[in-house]
Formats: structure tokens, C-alpha cells, sequence
């Protein structure tokens, strides 16, 4: 399998660049019987999409996604489905030396090499407009994992130096940081202005939730299910690092104070974030990461083009001071795809297991 | 594929209980033409065996790798590799209650629900004595990418509170927790003397660097070289996170504090941790990885029985208050098969491509 | 890895039916530069397609491809390659008792009990018609083994009793059936005027070789490049035998009059097809298939329906009275993508052995 | 994935080459719970056994099969289980003028070519030694299946001119041939006692059958289960062609001659061999394959060596002069392993799905 397919057997495999005709993906091994249709997928298109506010870039695409084939009367077929979403933001421009440059920080000098030939528009394949598909393919698993009463949602956890916590699920999704607590609207909105003045970016965390996850999803010793879980939430553009439960805080954590104890009432804690041995417990699965600043900054920075010569670089044109801010739909699209992978992957092998002791949640 | 196989080109297979007769490993995959000996992989194996400071545990097995097939007459041949390892340290012995307990953070619980049946000796697979056969199929691929100039290799950077830097590589493997700096020695041996005493564990970090790999490894989107590293570090036992370059540092940083300015001389900086848009840049490739503390306590924990009752556990027999300690060998051996893998997968596809731009290391 | 794709490093993903909106391809894993257009596709397609004869059906499909990414300025860029041709013939049309009803061997009854849920429209995934994007992404292989002097072509090798030789490879494109021997043309006309009078439909055997072909494609022991040839093969629809060389004809071959001899002007025969232990040869690749009758008849069938009462069926519309008659261009793409997959799983492998034994030719 | 590892959900990895130190085998995949030992796997090790009759080679190896993993207290845990056959028949021999040269119709060629390095003992990887794990895996699978109802058996369908049915499935493990009509066994005997003395070898053609498959195995398009049985069955040693159903026999029948129809009473027929639109039917599957005559012949046959020079080779030893005797067994580990692995990946999908239509069998 080549690097644009994620999963073994719900598997998302994934084409197009930034400025090329179309965005599609072809997503196999899907249950048959699902109900789904387009708009169920433009819900999380429409979340991740851009220009939607002051804060994230004003490429006006509609990203209307279509289902080409896998689905008859509304329902899934079991066939592999099609998904297409046309660029229509294809205006012709003159891309001048950014075809020759290396912009620091970018995929611009790594897809040079590795590949000889490549798409400069608007980083082509490389730029994070590809995650569209992840998102839509995303809307599938959900709509399936739903069914099995599994939730999966995110929010900003971080934004530059201001640490957020949720207070309220329902605030999430009505502004354009993914931000769970109202007090802090303000702070962010200002953090940001301030950011956009000075011509700068700054990273972020977004932290992924999902609840109702069945006990028992994860293949070791390699598949664990945080392996995979880190591996989709890693391959979205600009993310660093990838944390489960509490994360790089083990490091400094006794032994005491980390293991979930259980009771009959279920885990007295979820340090371990979902995942003990590799294999969901039936707790609240819970994954973070790191995202970094945006690359794409109007501050001239120093690289080199084509020949290796000294050139400096300056991106023009408005762009995210934090890509961060979008990453929300896109890392649950990842969590998504991955459980839905896990529970088809579960199931082949062990639908025959009759376990009579009780699955705990959390107390 | 199931969840016993890692890499797509250079796979490697394993099976093994903690207590079985054998633990085992087919590599495959794997270039002809490599000298290779059984000795090559104990070297590896050796720097991972327990039972060789009094600050790990005192499992006295030899570990004594045998190559059953793929080489001949000291060369690779091209064909698969059978790797056997032999356990000794099977003494019979009487686990009573642990058979139907659930320690707490371990495994017993989800093994239980996934399968059913369950190995309970000693953790059976769950055990991280599976990671024995990892070390010695990295020790392949090791082998084969210092002849391309590739060198891997590791370090404890943190042990609990304890911050640590490589202050001299060669000092790194003269002392039981992979410390790179020989004035702060003395300190972890205290920390870990007044653990032990505690009954407590604590957790660490380990930092794993690559030298000298080529730009162009890692095939996006979603087998981007970050993403695979990540997948393959997250499955080593215990660990809860993963960070590429900075990691979870870029969320409070600026673009232009991050970016990696690049001069004809070289870049400037590495952030990034020798990843651009999940390719190799060729500069230094630096992952870390956070291992939670030793589950395994004589310090009694609450938990429930199969049948769901509530018994009070504690883990008898001398176990690592730290297991990060072991885990370098093991970090290494992880991003090792991941550039192996990727090396070939790059190399199938992108064979023809010239380039004539100049490869920049660090300036 | 779900059942729409084809491939390991060089991968096809399918999706689409018979009467839906579109179907598509993902070409991944294609090597960057090489040169490539949609007229270059467009040959092959137009080389299979429905409705240039009065020996095929009459659907006027232009089947018109898009290539929507991986392609920039006209050559490839090592990303994937989306391909899409949108159906056109979507007359809307009273489908009846077709509906609920299976015809006798087609895939209605299977797909019924595997998926519950089925596009019946023109037999959905199940058609031919999903053998266009095959067609389509072969085309590319075809390009790239051109580069590397790898010639693939076939030819209608039986039609019903009528065993057919190529006398000259040029006529091979010039008439419907794929037949290289003029003196037989007439006959294969009244052969399928009668056939289409009567009602009836009749089996075809096709045969591809491929030439030019590197020593030393196929991954043994499982991956042999015979065993994946046949699965390729064995995967068109309506196939029911595949071979190798002389095929089943070596059942009552004595093994002096198979082996193949070796002189230094080289090989003396090729009963072998060109693969010796699963591993091309450099000699001629040979393939044949064995495709059944077209199973959509207006002659009366007995059959049941979805409530398991017996039904008479009967197939109204034109429909192809030898479905073999349009498979060679299918064929050459599955023995093409094949090859192409392989050339670069060799590749991956064994980039750097050096053998001094001159590859032999058929003498 | 590498070329040793068969399946994808149920998968076989196998190592070890015919003069090397062992044989082994990984299967991961399995479902837990199945009770299975040593025992259950040697008897198709003994069936597949040379050296049990004059008409097959004298090589005394007991291939006495080991579980080192994944089996508990007598059941199956859903963990990898490894198996082993250490080679005990290593004589150190002087391999003289064999080690340079090719045998002809051998992969002494194309190894050579491929890899650069050559275990050259006893054909080394590409002996058909490599198939006593097939088997040992295959028992496992065939374990499985029988809990679910599914037989699978062959027999030999045809030694060179001889063709054979079963008149008594009774009788095929009583003999060497695992030939099913008690009137025949002389022809056989006499006819290969002819063989022997004339110092030539013949093909042979094994029919394998599947009983009691439940309806929907089979992931189309790709994996269409006809497809993947082709590439499993193609894989094994000399086998040079696969038949589902009638096979070659297809391309001369009519559609009304072929087509299976249905009554509610069940199929009229089975000319499909079990499969419909590459999904089982319900029906018995048959495969047939052909395999090609030995090629160890003492008659002597031209060649050239290592260098290019032509050399005449005369293999000395005895061999046996039908390879496709011993087949049987490996036949249908092969078709076992494609089923289990298409019954876990068929159940991953569509573990959901009700129909209430009735599932026909043969009338």
C-alpha cells in the first residue's frame, strides 16, 4: 500500500493538490446499510472550511463534496464510495519565484528532492487543503460509530501560551477557535489580533475526546490502537507530537499516582487516556497534539531556490497565523478513521468471544 | 496485515509469550548481500537484556539470538529471515491469584475482553519481553543503513524530575540508564535507590537521534515519515507520547522562532527534528518518546477480579521501578525499521528522479 | 487493505457502478516524470469500449477520463493520480422485476446475501463496466514498462471452438475481436451472427504476452509473479481459468519436453511462460485466460427470487454474446499493472545487486 | 508487505529454505478460542510427508511441528502463533558443479539473477520444502472452518495422460497418489514404476473442494475470493494454471449450457464452481491446478553456469518424477487459508447484515 491510503480495512485512500481540478477520495470496506448522504459529510466540510471567520484564511471555496458511487436510496452499499470536491478557486496567477524558492519550514525542498517533479501552486500536494478528504471520509466513520454509540469530538487545548480547558461541549462548535470556554473567547480574540499586527504565527494543541469506545480495539504488539492513533494524528500537516492520556506528563508521574485503579463502579481515574496494552478499555479515549506555527509568514525569512543560491523569502497573501485553529475536525476525522478501522479489525477476529465480567467506565 | 507486522517493505513479524518456549521474529524483506551474524544482533540484545545492574530486573535469560534462515555463508540472501530466541527462565510457579486478577495499568484487563483467553504468565504477549525480537530485527537494519551512512542511536533524557543531555555518546552505553552525562550519574542512582526503597516507579523520556539520513524518506499524506515513526514508537510498551523535533514545545512558539532558516551553508536550526511535510530533510532526525512508570508495584492497588469483584493487587517478585531505562535499545530499534522501510519504499518509486539542487545539512 | 485495491507499491483503488454518476480511480505509488495525458488513457479506453461494433453492446458511452491531480505539466509528480470518467448513459428506465430478482450466474444473488443492500441498476458494481478504470490506470503502467522496454499486447486466442493463432500482430487492433489472423475473420463474424440469432452466447479464451520483461520480478514464496498475475487475471469478470506458459497442458508433458533448456545464445524453448519459481525470466511473458459465456440471455432461465420463489428470467436489451470478445484490453491492463507493481517492488529490494551472468533471450 | 506472508486478516508468514537449520511459520490472525495442537497440524504434515512410498523421495525428515506461541492450556489466544520444523536431514555434502550452475526449468536462474546470492542446497528457498508450513498453518485454518461447517479435501485428478475421479473419498488418504477410484491404483503404480525407469518425469492436475462455505466470502473487485484462491493455488510449486468450476472447459460451452439456474429446491448445477460475481455462492467451490512435471531429472539437459558457459546438467539423488502427487496437501492448505482469511474479512464488513432470503445448495 502506497502512503495516500489510511486503514487496513476501512481504508480512506486520498488524491489532489491545492490548486488542481478536484479534491476526491475513495473510501472501501465500509458496512453496508449505513444511511448517508452528502449533507452528513458537509456538516464537518463546512466546520474545517476555511474563511469562515477573521482568523483563518479567505480562500472561498464551497468544498461541496459528492458521492459518486457506494451509496443507492440513501444508503450504503458495501461497495467502495467515491467523494469529490471540485476547486473552484483556480484563479490564475502568476506564482513568480515561489516556483524556484524554498520556503522555510515548508514541504517546498523535501517534495523537490524526493520526488524531482512537483505541483508549486499553493504547495500542491503538500498543503493542508488534502485534509478535506480526511474530514469527509471522517463524516463516514463517525455517522458508523455513532450507531455503536461511540462519540468522538475535539477542541483548542492550547492556543500559543493560553492553556484552555472545556467547560461547556456545546460552546465548541459555535466559534471559530473550537474554544469550550466562554471566558476566554476574548483573550483569544486579542492573542490573535495582535498576532496578525506583528506579521507572526504561533502553534497550538487541539485535544481529541471519544466516548462509548467498546472495550477490546487495538491489535498489538504494533497495531496497538495508540499506535495508529498516533500514526493518523501525526500524518495531519504541521502536527509534532501526539499524546495519549496524560501524555508526556508520565514522565515525571509515580507509578502510584499514574495506574487507574479499578472497582467494581468502574476506573477511579483516567491517566492512561482509554488505552491499556495497546487495546481500548472502554474509559474515554483521549489524544492531544501539537501543531505547529504556521510557516507561511509575510517576515522575510532566509532559504535557498533550486540552484542553492541564497534567496530571501517572503509569503505574501493572507494565511492563518495559526493553522492550528482548524485542526479540530480534521484530528477527529483521524480518531474517527482509526476506531472505525480497529472495530471492523476487532470484529473479523473476535466475534466469537463471550467474556461474562463486566466493562467498567469511568466510576 | 495483522497486528504482529511492522513495515510494509522491510517487515518485520513476531510472536512470543513472556513465558512460552520461544519468542520469535521473521524479517523480511530484507537487501541481499549483507553481512549479518548472529553476533551483529546480540550486541543490541544485550544493551536491552534485563538483569545486568541492580537497577533492572534480575530475569537472568541469556537471550541467545538464532538466524534460522536468509543468510548464507554470512550474506543476506534476500530471502525471509527466521530469528529464535529460546526461553530458559521458564520455571513453573504458582501464579494463584494473578491468573484471575486484573493488575491495574496492565494489560490483563483488555486482553481478557479482546480474546477471551489469555496468557497470564509473567503479562504473557503483553509482556515487554516481546521487544526482544524488535531489538534484534533492528540490529538488521541497522546494520544495513550505517553501510548507506546512516547511524541511529539514543539516550535517556529524562528520568522522572530529572532532566538529562548527551554530554559524551560514548558514555551512553558504559551505564545501566543510557546517561550521556557522567556528572549526573550519581543523582540517578540515588533517584533510583530511593525508589526501590519507596516500593514506588517513576516514569522517563528517551530521546532517539538519526545521523546521516538521506532527504526524501517518508511518503505522505498519511505514511509521512513523522507519522510512521510515531506509529512505531507508540507501540513500544508504556509509552504515552511522541514528539518530533520540538514536539509539544511548537505550541507556545512563534513561526519565525521555529522555522529552519536555510543558507547555501546549511540550515540553521532543526526544530523541525529533520522533518519537512513528512519527508526527511536530511538534517538530523530527533524523536522522543515518554514511557509511563512500572505498573507492576508492590504497593497494593484496588482493581476487580473476572468476575468483577473487588480484590486488592500487588505485584510480588523484583520488578524496574523505571522501565524506561530498558527502553533505548528498543526507541532505536523502532526508528530503525522505520527508515529501513522507508528507505526502500522511496527508493522503489522514486529510483530515476535527479536532482541537482544540493542536499544542505545542518550549517 | 480492502477489496478495490490492486497492488502493493504501484496501487490501483477503484470505485464506481454500472449506472451511478461516475467512476474513478487512485493511482498511487507512480513514479515522478514520466509523461502522461488523458489521450494517452483514452487509447486503451476507446480500445475496450462498448458500441464500436455490431458484435458489442450498443451503450454509447464516450467514457471520457479526467486525470484530476498527480499530473503537472504534463508529467507525473509521484503524488496520486485521481481518475474519473463520468457516465453519461444514465437514461432513467423502469428496472422492474429486475430488481428483485437473481439471474442465473450473475453476482445479483451473491452480492443480495454478502451486502444486504445492492445497486441493481445494470448489475452496479458488479458490471463490466467497473473494468474501464482497470483499463484506465493500466495505460499508465504501460507508459512507464515503455520506458523500460517492456512491450504488453494480447489477443483473442479462442472464441467459442475456434482456436486462433496471431499470424500478424499488426491486424490485432484493426477488427472487434482482437484476432490476429486474417484468414479467420470471416469466420468469427458468422460464428457470432449465428450466435446472436439463436439467442445464445458462447466462452473466449484470451491470450497476453508481455516482452522486453527484466530477469528477476516476483516475490516468492507467496507473491510469485505467476501467483499475482492469476490473481489479477482470475479477477475480470466472467474469468474461470488462468495459465502460465503451456498451462494445462503440462499435466501430460513428460519433464524433458517442458524444461526449457538454456544454451549461451539462450533459451531453446518457453513452455515456462517466462517465470521460473515465481521470478520472471526475461523471457516472454505468456498468460492466458478462459472466460465463460455472457450470462445475460433472452433465452428463458429458471431462477428465484429475493423471497426465494422460483422466477423466469429472461434478459431484454442487446448484450454482448461473448463478453471475451472486449476482454483483451482488460487483460493487458491487469498483466501491465502487474508488472509495473513488481518492477518496483524489485526495485525496493534489490537496487543493489550486481550479477555478471548475462541474461539470456529465446535463442 | 513482503512476498513470505499470505492473507491479509488471516495471514501466513513463512521462512526457511530446504538445507537451512528450520522451518517456521507465523500465523496471526487467529481467532481465540480454538483448541488445537501439535497433533492437529501433523497429520497433514504426515500427509504431505515425502519419503512414505516408493513413488516419492527418500528424505527421512519426521518434520515434527512445534507451537512456540499463541496456544494456552490447549486453545487459541489471539496472539501469534509460531510454529517450527527444525531440519534434521543435513547431511554436509559436496554440492560440486551444482552451486554454479542452473538446473533447467529450475529458479536456480532466476534467484541468481535476482538476488545476487543463492542458497544453492537443495534449491534453497525456492525447494518445495517451503511448503510443509503451508500446511501447518492450513490445518489451523482447516480447524477453524470445520467449527463453522466447512470442509476442505482434494485428490488427484490426473497423472499425465490418466485421468481420475473420486469414486470414494474414503480411499484418498490410503494411498500414495490421493487417488479416489480403487480401480485406477494399479494403473498408477504401473505407470510410474515406467517413469522411474525411463529416468523422465510428468505433470499431474489435483482438484481440491470446499463444502459446506457459507454464502458472501469474496471482496470484490480485486479480491474476488476465485481471484484470491488463484493466486494462493498459483503460488505453490510448479503449478502452471488454476481452474474454478469448469475452468478451460468455459470457453466452448454456451451461456445456456453453463449458466447454474435455481430452483427454491437449490442450484440445477455448478459449472460456476462456487462462485458468483467472485463471491461464494453456498455452493461446493472446485479448483483444479496443473503442475508442471519435475525437473530433476537424471537425463541430462543443457544449461549454462554462473559464468555464461554452457554446461550439461545431470541431477543425481533420487527425486520424485510427479511433484503433483505430493500436492494434494498443499493444495488445500491453500485453498483453506483463503478462506478463513475471506471468512475474517468478510465478517469484519458485514457483521450487521440480515437477509431473510433463503441460502440455496446444490439440489
Amino acid at each position: 500500500m502506497s502512503g495516500n491510503t489510511f486503514g487496513k480495512l476501512f481504508t480512506v485512500t486520498t488524491f489532489g493538490e491545492s490548486h488542481g481540478p478536484a479534491l476526491g477520495a475513495i473510501v472501501d470496506g465500509c458496512p453496508p446499510g449505513i444511511e448517508i448522504c452528502e449533507a452528513d459529510l458537509q456538516i464537518d466540510l463546512d466546520r474545517r472550511r476555511p474563511g469562515t471567520s477573521r482568523h483563518t484564511t479567505q480562500r472561498r471555496e464551497p468544498d461541496q463534496v459528492r458521492i459518486l458511487s457506494g451509496v443507492f436510496e440513501g444508503r450504503t452499499t458495501g461497495t467502495s464510495i467515491g467523494l469529490l470536491i471540485e476547486n473552484t478557486d483556480q484563479r490564475s496567477k502568476d506564482y513568480g519565484k515561489i516556483k524556484d524558492q524554498f520556503r522555510p519550514a515548508h514541504a517546498d525542498y523535501t517534495y523537490h528532492h524526493k520526488y524531482g517533479e512537483r505541483d508549486y501552486r499553493g504547495g500542491g500536494r503538500s498543503s493542508a487543503r488534502e485534509t478535506a478528504m480526511r474530514v469527509a471520509a471522517g463524516a463516514i466513520a463517525k455517522k458508523y460509530l455513532a450507531t455503536q454509540g461511540v462519540q468522538v469530538r475535539g477542541y483548542l487545548s492550547q492556543l500559543g501560551p493560553i492553556e484552555l480547558e472545556v467547560k461547556d461541549w456545546s460552546l465548541v462548535d459555535t466559534n471559530p477557535f473550537f474554544c469550550g470556554d466562554a471566558a476566554r473567547l476574548e483573550e483569544l480574540e486579542q492573542y490573535m489580533d495582535a498576532l496578525r499586527k506583528e506579521g507572526d504565527s504561533v502553534g497550538a494543541k487541539v485535544t481529541v475526546e471519544a466516548t462509548g469506545v467498546p472495550v477490546g480495539l487495538g491489535e498489538p504488539v504494533f497495531d496497538r490502537i495508540d499506535a495508529e492513533l498516533a500514526h493518523g494524528l501525526m500524518s495531519i500537516n504541521a502536527v509534532k507530537g501526539v499524546e495519549i492520556g496524560d501524555g508526556f506528563a508520565v514522565v515525571s508521574q509515580k507509578g502510584t499516582e499514574h495506574r487507574d485503579e479499578m472497582t467494581p463502579q468502574g476506573f477511579l481515574s483516567n491517566h492512561a487516556g482509554g488505552v491499556l496494552g495497546g487495546i481500548t478499555s472502554g474509559q474515554t479515549i483521549r489524544a492531544s497534539i501539537a501543531l505547529k506555527p504556521t510557516s507561511s509568514l509575510r517576515l522575510p525569512g532566509r532559504s535557498i531556490d533550486v540552484n542553492g543560491e541564497a534567496v530571501e523569502v517572503i509569503t505574501t497573501g493572507r494565511h492563518d497565523p495559526c493553522v492550528g485553529i482548524r485542526a479540530t475536525p480534521i484530528a477527529e476525522a483521524m480518531v474517527a478513521l482509526t476506531l472505525m478501522d480497529h472495530l471492523l479489525r476487532h470484529r473479523a477476529q473476535n466475534a466469537d468471544v463471550k467474556v461474562e465480567t463486566p466493562v467498567l467506565r469511568e466510576a
